[in-house]
């Protein structure tokens, strides 16, 4: 099971299973200088973690993560930078009754069919909560690009749950709601909405909105490696993304090529120039039936 | 500039400008003894060939393939397959014109940017010509796949222009019509709108469906390289592509829990399980002011 | 700093540092249903432990391995496997003296050169500690051998100190001596010669054998990546390697075409045939003024 | 058949056989803006010629290289630089007679079972003819080098045949002699003695010194990818090379730790350092049966 690494200048391996001893992950060819403790981590592992509000799910993790290695004095030395968040609650006994069975529109049994074998305890590396190192080694990204003076700002907000949609996005409101939508209004109407449906078990998907400003110029190769193709790869590796879309995406394969020259956007050639880039990716509901967030 | 090879096992390297002598390509990592000659390369380029029906454009590429190494006696031998397409019309007088100023919404500019040097012949690498060593490649992926026994079928077809869609696609009409749709009543449609937009200088885009039947069990990998994120990076490194979805896509994120169990689909926990897989991408129109298709 | 993982399909990253929290690694690419334990590993990591007889570096170290993930009721289940040594004698202080000063032939001053940084607790990655993980992931390799049924034997012996020299190594006789040396009245002389140099501070290098038994016929690729290159690179990157020689090596330079035809060996057109296969690595003597092993 | 691609920010793929109808490259990763022409390569390509002198093999080939793609108006364009060699004299016939025979010591057996496969028609990708698109690859880096306003010099030189040894290298006489000694009147002795061996239809071995001058610092990675790593790795690849040693090298498994500070060298922790670097290669005898240089 290769695939458990992401990048190659700056590269992220990821590792643990859901109900194993910890997760963790090795950041190789972090620079050396940057300012970084594990607090930095942490809060973007709080931002992430479920269980904060009403609105998703009753799993607490408290996900505390210790750093072992490529930090020297507050910095970080240029050598591999490793990291673990140990698995408190591994709870493997209400597993067993798995065992035997595969659950449906779950990895179970496409993971017995190429694996040969099984661990029934959860999800494993399918869990959702693989997520985690990610966030963490973005953690890392974040104040590499502080500390090269970059003034990049990456955010995602919830556009779309049903009918309720942004469309005005004010991008400085979404961490003041509990769905992190970017209008104050709407997000109240998403969060009552999803209480509702969680009353009668169920749940909703919703449209995100990922927004990149002051991108360095020149980002992307112009055949096999666009910046658009590695964004869309990076997004469709999450497992509930079930679409991707750039610019004007779906919108514009209605469009005829005299109305196409609207819209402004950050990539020409597969290379960024430096406006803002703009993905809107689509996520689907959480299986009502499900034990785990576990999805393709 | 790298970012010219494509894939790990079967790998392909791509080389050429669009106003160059030659494009070519290298296939590293081929079986040996399979059974392969020109005209299996040449079959699937005379296919994708532009200027073969009055919907298309009017350029008329020859794109005789000649395979260089590899072969013997009709046969793959497992060392690197390499083939080129002599550029015939190389016409870079034509684009003097350009020498000095950058065309919108091209790709010139911010590869001035990147490269420090600008070859204003035409779209270079950025030319939508590239393409067609892609379908060189694939044409030997295919006979691979035969001789591996695999019944792996492939079809793409054009789903939607306009509000013209196909509801019902018959897969096996799609090579019976110049729109390559899957319903010949809609096909013909299809044809006389672009034909219609094309006498008013205009263009359109189009939505295209990817049906992948018979795949192997098991492709993928679980966590960074789940095969839906391989397909999307594939779909979106093509040039007027904007959008990528798979299964249920952007309609799932307007979906209940509860409602998300029906739609059938080829891919859990990022691997592939045997039952057919179902991609829609995103195609922008070309811009009607163009010179060449170069495009993001 | 890249350059920490080694290997393709098995892929092994490492990290830490000498004097940090802990070392470890991540291995992916592990078949699942291996019998793996923790003491497969330690088993391993004790042969290669400093301190265990007269003859080496007074340094003690414990280190106990602990796997974290990739292991469900004693097989490994195909996801990453994480294992890491916590460090148990930091000393960070004793290194403070060496705050301002180079140490003469060892990495410190280009690693302030190439990383800007400095850490000058110790070796760092530059320490030889950091084998200690190869090992780890050697002793994991040498469990997937044996589940995939390949009697595949890797031996490596001290063929000569100084004049001291194994003319016929008897490999069943090497875990019964301390140098491991394939012959025991040489390695009792060996031991000697050391004992005596080490009283006068002194130490000396050593030529080392490896030899391949039963080796899977197929293994390498005929052009860069020849197995023979691809041994020369792993044996090159341990710290006091400076030579590396196959078959008759150094020796064939001397010969002539006509003489060079006896000596058996298992590798043909960088691809191995089945017959053993022997490589010589040149270890030059630790420096006597050292205060780590550090060196290139 | 993979592993014909070398490097990584600059990368090599090489493709062709020996009796096919070309043999070529494609480099990716070639910065633009580089004075780079036809004749750059050529000139490289004619000082590696077999046949320009008696000392060689007779075998004559003209090898014109041509550029397909990368360049324009004299200048690299950063895209693919292609370049290939037609075979002139393909012979093939010549070798039906092999069509049902293994040669000894040669690669055919070995293709044969790990192809399944075999091209009887000559050394194939085995063939030393491949070693030229080294050359080539070469040729663009060097201009690469000086383009950016680097010093670097890298010389090889036949230091030693039989006992005929140079001991004080003037590496400017080098192009001065067939054998490229570094010493003529060495080389004059040299000569002569293989003319001596090549009456008797015998050959002999030689050990090469290759030295770097003006190497940029800071080149290399720390643990897997020490530069004495990848240099040991790249000169194992070349066919008929069974030894590789850096600074003392074997020399050095004989010296004590008190005698082993004297000699100077380039790379200190796997990192290059800027002092000059010295690598020493041991080449076997071309098999005095062959028909080919074919050998592993």
């Amino acid at each position: 099971m290769p695939g458990n690494t992401f990048g190659h200048t700056f590269r992220l391996t990821s590792w643990g299973e859901s109900h194993g001893k910890a997760i963790g992950g090795v950041i190789d060819g972090c620079p050396s200088g940057i300012a970084l403790c594990e607090a930095d981590l942490q809060h973007e592992l709080d931002r992430r973690r479920p269980g904060q509000s009403a609105v998703t799910t009753a799993r607490q993790e408290k996900d505390r993560v210790e750093i072992l290695s490529g930090l020297f004095e507050g910095k970080t030395t240029g050598t591999p930078l490793s990291f673990l968040i140990w698995n408190e609650d591994q709870h493997s006994e209400d597993y067993e009754k798995l065992k035997n069975i595969y659950r449906p529109q779950h990895a179970d049994e496409v993971y017995d069919l190429k694996y040969g074998f099984r661990d029934y305890r959860g999800g494993g590396r399918a869990s959702a909560r693989e997520t985690a190192i990610r966030v963490a080694g973005g953690a890392v990204a974040k104040k590499m690009f502080q500390a090269m003076g970059l003034n990049t700002r990456i955010t995602a907000h919830t556009q779309k749950i049903q009918e309720l949609e942004v469309k005005n996005p004010q991008l400085d409101v979404i961490e003041q709601n509990s769905v992190r939508a970017a209008d104050l209004k709407i997000a109240q109407q998403m969060e009552q909405r999803i209480l509702q449906l969680k009353e009668k078990g169920d749940s909703v998907g919703a449209t995100v909105e990922v927004v990149i400003e002051n991108c360095p110029v020149g980002l992307g190769e112009p055949v096999f490696d666009k910046i658009k193709a590695d964004f869309a790869k990076a997004f469709m590796s999450i497992n509930a993304v079930l679409g991707v879309e750039y610019g004007a995406g779906f919108e514009s394969a209605q469009l005829l090529g005299s109305q196409n020259n609207t819209r402004e956007n950050g990539i020409y050639g597969g290379i960024t120039n430096g406006k803002p880039i703009q993905f809107r990716i689509a996520i689907k509901p959480t299986s009502s039936i499900q034990l785990d967030q576990l999805s393709e």
